[in-house]
């Protein structure tokens, strides 16, 4: 293609994204450069000042460009309960299902021997540090249903019953507003094996 | 949602990129603050550099960010032959198919009264200069077949015409590959009107 090195070189960047392809990073590029250089702009300077100011949360490693994020050092939340999940996406998923008012835990990984990644990458220490809080009555453990996911929660499950707290693990079974015809055989017998009384 | 202000900012930023909502731009956020620092530079200086100096090549207005563009200052380019086309996606999609070796000239657009879209706004007036090339022979329209792209098609003949060169337009037909049964009837309808003896 004749395109100018610099359009060439803005597509090949715009393909670091995730779900964006060759082609999908072409017409955003020529979108930015035609149509919307004022959007253009407000994208490079909104992500250059996130990647130079953003960190993690030094109490739960939420993503945030302050020390402690909102969540951490607001005083509305139950400091009783602390949610362990493995990435950022998840803590927004439970937030915006409104339906969780204690603390969070962000593991930035899940444990996986294999690609070398332990306990210290996903900040075990801390959250050691964190189970040492008296407020904390109970641990959730919310890695995601996977393999390595369950992997870590039982790892961390041996963690927490050390301290002698609560632990839980989310709930596994069919997706409300799902169809049982279509709920694969593992999900349909973890529902039939957590099923409770009516 | 409980995301810091510089994450919040960063998301909304990145919708400004068509076919990217609000659940992909979370998504890459996430992707380029946690996983792809690296990547998320590189994008922002090629966007920044690119939004600073690409402009519109002089002579075909195609985007690049010298002053004339390759395929115009290219010596093997044959000058006999003039491509109307509308946007500069349109350019890279003829040149990958590498079955065309002229000059383009690219509109930028389509005439659109409604929209107070009128001659000048696609550069007619820079189109007119480029038609009193005395290599020139044939202009090709290539405009999109839409009801906008066939109305300035014709426009374009029209000054093509009192030129006195040859104005050609691209064909319609049954796409190569396609299946006649899922062909549209306007298709259809062009493709039996446009047949050629074999």
């Amino acid at each position: 293609m004749n395109l100018s090195p610099a359009v060439t070189e803005l597509i090949r960047a715009l393909c670091c994204m995730p779900g964006i392809g060759p082609k999908s990073a072409q017409r955003i590029a020529f979108h930015l450069l035609e149509r919307d250089r004022h959007g253009g702009e407000l994208m490079t300077d909104a992500l250059k000042f996130a990647l130079e100011n953003v960190g993690h949360c030094s109490c739960c490693r939420m993503l945030t460009e302050q020390d402690i994020c909102d969540v951490c050092s607001s005083e509305k939340r139950d400091s009783s309960l602390l949610c362990v999940v493995e990435s950022p996406a998840d803590v927004a998923a439970l937030e915006s299902s409104a339906s969780y008012s204690g603390r969070y835990f962000v593991l930035n990984g899940r444990l996986s021997p294999l690609d070398g990644i332990g306990p210290e990458d996903i900040g075990l220490d801390v959250l050691q540090t964190r189970l040492q809080d008296d407020q904390l009555k109970e641990v959730i453990l919310a890695t995601n249903p996977t393999l390595e996911g369950e992997a870590t929660a039982s790892y961390i499950a041996m963690m927490v019953e050390k301290r002698a707290l609560a632990c839980s693990r989310i709930a596994y079974g069919v997706s409300v507003g799902g169809e049982l015809e279509y709920a694969d055989g593992s999900t349909l017998s973890h529902a039939l094996s957590g099923r409770r009384p009516v």
